[in-house]
């Protein structure tokens, strides 16, 4: 086996994850324990000196980043159709790609780990409430992505196939849930998600990381 | 005249704009005031609701988030080899560049807009200097990837043609030198960032923009 996807449960490896997994692709899925530090051990460093996950190894070569990592599985099984083919329509996918991985992943990493930015607990604490209602604002661009889609009649976020934006989405609402955002406040995102939940590879996914989708405890 | 492409001085979308420039594409370059709230406004905002440069129209088309626009402007002119077209080297490539954009990016917008994390002055000012911090570390990092571009006998950091992550790494030691960071402390990338401005058409964009390449006052 050549491909190998180093993941940690419910991270944004979920993205490649489930893509791996719809593609029907030959591949070991290789657990990372985040919560055990395992990132900062010298061999997962030693793949990737930035010790995040995902990391994808195909036959020796190493590609991390989520935005080139979805590149590259798109280019190794075309007959997807992960990513549309015609530039205008690519571009597209890509810039809500984009956005989800510099705006609404990094602003939860501020209510996740606040540490990242200062090293003030009094700042972290800051951080983590004024970030929470900024991706709660996020949260709501995100919905108003879906309703466009649905009113043009695109059964996925990035058109007719499931793909990266869709991994994505179900990601970012199911961080909303762990930050006491209650997904319910986003009834058709959260109908969305639930909905990709069930289709057979991201169920399989969601079985092997031992994902709850909703993790939201009312106050 | 059917591409446009929306900047404002000194941003990131002097990435697009050098490629554009570079590619001698037929565009009209479009300056959006940021400093007098322009991308605030309803025009702007128009084109793009999150008031953010660049903005690449093509015939009416909106392409927004800087990862989609060099992918754009890539498909549209792949003579240039922006990008490369093997899935690999290109993957090697997007993965510097969505690092440059989800976190040398953000962790400058830290130092320079502060505001956008918190509203509250006494955290701002600490995100501020601690996260000067951070973009010296990263700053570092890329020097190290420039380093092993001209280990590899590399001329640009993605390969044998000037692109994408060559006119980033000059913004971003431009936006070091504006946070107090002296780009001399980065011998060899302060020098190739200054080989890169004389290419002609990074020396027109230069001089379009009016820019000034370090901005650094020692204390």
């Amino acid at each position: 086996m050549t491909l190998k996807l180093y993941y940690a449960p419910g991270a944004c490896s979920f993205v490649p994850h489930t893509l791996l997994e719809s593609a029907g692709a030959d591949y070991e899925p290789v657990l990372v324990k985040i919560h055990k530090g395992e990132n900062y051990g010298a061999e997962y460093k030693a793949l990737n000196p930035r010790a995040q996950v995902p990391v994808l190894v195909d036959g020796g070569q190493v590609v991390t980043q989520i935005v080139a990592i979805v590149g590259y599985i798109d280019a190794r099984f075309p007959e997807q159709g992960f990513l549309p083919r015609e530039p205008l329509a690519q571009a597209r996918v890509m810039e809500t790609l984009a956005w989800m991985n510099n705006t609404v992943h990094p602003t939860f990493t501020h209510i996740f780990m606040p540490h990242k930015y200062s090293d003030s607990a009094a700042v972290q604490g800051e951080l983590r409430s004024y970030n929470t209602q900024l991706y709660r604002g996020l949260l709501a661009e995100l919905q108003g992505l879906l309703d466009a889609a649905q009113r043009a009649g695109r059964p996925y976020l990035g058109g007719a196939q499931f793909g990266p934006l869709d991994a994505y989405s179900l990601t970012l609402l199911r961080w909303g849930s762990l930050a006491g955002i209650d997904p319910q406040d986003y009834g058709p995102l959260w109908a969305f998600v639930q909905r990709l939940a069930q289709l057979p590879p991201v169920a399989r996914v969601i079985e092997r990381e031992r994902l709850q989708l909703n993790l939201y405890k009312a106050a």
